[in-house]
């Protein structure tokens, strides 16, 4: 594989996708060929799964049991590596991923999952040259997602924050790839921290 | 859990269904209280399921990924297990299920993914007190399936049935809870063995 693969991580609110098209603008411009996604993806595996998050469990109205969450995530990763992210990168492109397997541990680890077992079932996904997490207060998260208009959807996660700030935090120990990026900041600030960290890392 | 949980495997033209239902009527007849379940699910997420595998990828119009498919099977699976079979068996109910984890473990196997890896992505599956394989020569279960109206679905399948049935085999080895009866005989005399190996097993 010749391309490059980054990945954005953080929390709700932490400027993950505003982020992501900058960078992606900013190799752009430079002459690369670079692809944006994100997961979950837009495919109708994708849709299915916001669907059923938001929706709760298929068969009593509870809540979708964590398990099938965490396996229905992957599912579409799976997919995703394989028919996307992977041909791009054998094509020498700069593909920009919008969340990826280590949204899964950080999520799912909150919820009581085994993280052990939350990296098997991720095992397929090929690690990028650079994760960025765009690490930031919950309480600032919070604020920013308040402002969002489709709040309701996110209003579920809001107690997981704190945990999962956390979990990310640790994952950057775990994994050397994982770089913190402080995202208090101006957006423009914020962008230039990972322009210096892109190019300290990679070019 | 106090009930009792017996699970029906074995390539498609086993009889599994047909068995799985006698099964549940032998018990009825006798004063249990039997659920008579099945994977995939016919929830959304289980006709999700037959459908991407009949269809094929969500991406590009070619096959659906294996470890995708394999992830999608222990989605469903964990919310079988969780929602359905747990809570029936807390019950006290008899739970006869028409494929199960040793189904995932059988087909994703033959299609080169790791045993290893399948095992671990259906961990939370509660292993049954009896695991029925309905074992018969593939010839006869191809002869079976041409039998069939909707041979087009399962038409893609036929050429893993011999490396499935041995797999099935090799499951037998492994799982001590795994069976094998001779699918090879009428209706009612495979009726009568699984009779005979269930009141000599359980009860």
């Amino acid at each position: 594989m010749s391309g490059l693969f980054i990945v954005f991580e953080g929390i709700d609110g932490s400027g993950k996708s505003t982020q992501a098209r900058l960078l992606a603008e900013w190799f752009r411009e430079r002459g690369y060929n670079v692809l944006l996604t994100k997961e979950p993806t837009d495919t109708s595996l994708g849709k299915f799964i916001r669907e059923v998050v938001v929706r709760g469990s298929l068969i009593d109205g509870s809540k979708l049991s964590y398990e099938a969450e965490a396996l229905l995530f992957a599912a579409d990763r799976a997919e995703h590596v394989r028919k996307v992210i992977k041909p791009a990168l054998d094509e020498g492109k700069v593909v920009i991923c919008d969340r990826y397997f280590y949204s899964s541990l950080a999520y799912q680890w909150a919820r009581g999952l085994d993280l052990e077992w939350l990296m098997k079932i991720n095992e397929f996904a090929i690690r990028p040259n650079l994760a960025i997490l765009l690490d930031l207060p919950t309480r600032e998260s919070l604020k920013r997602i308040r402002a969002r208009a489709n709040i309701s959807e996110f209003d579920k996660l809001l107690d997981l924050q704190k945990k999962v700030r956390q979990n990310y935090l640790k994952l950057a120990e775990m994994f050397p790839e994982m770089k913190i990026i402080n995202a208090m900041n101006s957006i423009e600030d914020v962008h230039r921290d990972i322009v210096a960290l892109v190019e300290h890392e990679l070019l």
